[in-house]
């Protein structure tokens, strides 16, 4: 089965390009999957909502492992999201969830992660740790 | 904030009308939020990401409960998504997602359900059950 | 296909229920759509991939029209999203989106509405306009 | 910024591998924004809801070109999704979803592709092209 998958790639592509492309899959999946999904500041509730994606994304082909955490939120101390009347929630976005995959692709392991980092205004995904096998 | 929600509807709006309406944003939030995310035929692994999903649209407003469930899969009991090898894992699609959502809203409580009808070849979202408080 | 749609709901749903519920399912089915996808603050580019939304929700039943439309972005002036450099851009959010949705269902025609309400601090989805056919 | 944005990096990383990284995000971005998108089968929508996507996908980090095209769908000539009653639609899914996606990353340029593959049961993200400038 892996060859043949291998076969539809660029014959120029190695086995360490197709690491890093998968590992990037990887990200993106889990970050569209969860974005937009209904949270409130309730750690257990955040615990199981991450729960769920975790074990989403070790479905997917290569992955060894997925970490996600949803971070509590406030916003001015004024917005708490704990339920306090039926409104008071909010949803998971680039800038409260932080997730590491650590995947196995030939004899290359790689992990990968995604969080919001404030001088980039940006949810940027990087490139963790690379480990030959 | 409940009377503040209130007037941002048309005043012809029922309690009952606005009711209905709330539970057919639950139902439909659910699927999307569900849908194309990755799943295998492991039954705690189904359990875990219906878990998040359920923990999640109990976090919307009016909602009381909800229940959500992934059936497992197999198509002419040839493709059986359990992870034989890395491309064996299928998605939640409108044909494996079973879910209920019951919602309060004043003294309405309503449960909603989405379940795919062979015979409409669709997800069909319905009005399962009208009680008045 | 109506008739056999309608008997899989509670018996004591009125039509007028069901439109209701059906209202709030395209809102929020636009809602869950829209939300993370990639943005830049180019009125073409915006228009396009509102259209392509609207297009999209037109075809769920019982939608006779859907508008669509993304605000452009700054915040504090400082972020503006204009593609300056390879992370300059934003995504669809609760809070720059808006969009209205007509439907008929029987003898009743009813437009809703999503958008960011900063006085509830939430993309509220409201009940716009109810009109007996 | 790219600066900035590499130090993010383990600094094993080398500006191919970061390529290839983007190339998948970018592939399983549009994936997964795609995927459960109500379509029926008319040309003029399908295109502008293809055209939606790609516009969405352009305004990522590095893509220079996004080609988005869904297929007309027909299941055993029984469905065929024109919307001759109200249930009559279908959705965006690993099946009828064709991309391709060119981004520059560094001196290289990348093609990356998802399609159905039939042989791999699985809607398979490749590597198409690489081109050293």
């Amino acid at each position: 089965m892996d060859r043949k998958a291998h076969s539809y790639h660029d014959s120029h592509a190695t086995d360490r390009d197709i690491a890093f492309f998968e590992l990037g899959i990887k990200l993106a999946a889990l970050f569209h999957i969860a974005i937009g999904s209904p949270i409130q500041n309730n750690t257990e509730v955040l615990n199981q909502i991450a729960l769920g994606l975790k074990k989403s994304i070790e479905c997917q082909p290569f992955v060894k492992k997925a970490d996600v955490s949803i971070n509590l939120f406030s916003e001015n101390g004024e917005y708490i999201f704990t339920k306090q009347h039926p409104y008071d929630y909010t949803t998971i976005t680039g800038k409260n969830l932080q997730a590491e995959v650590e995947i196995q692709y030939k004899n290359l392991n790689l992990v990968g992660a995604v969080k919001w980092i404030p001088e980039l205004n940006y949810p940027f995904m990087s490139i963790k740790k690379i480990t030959q096998l």
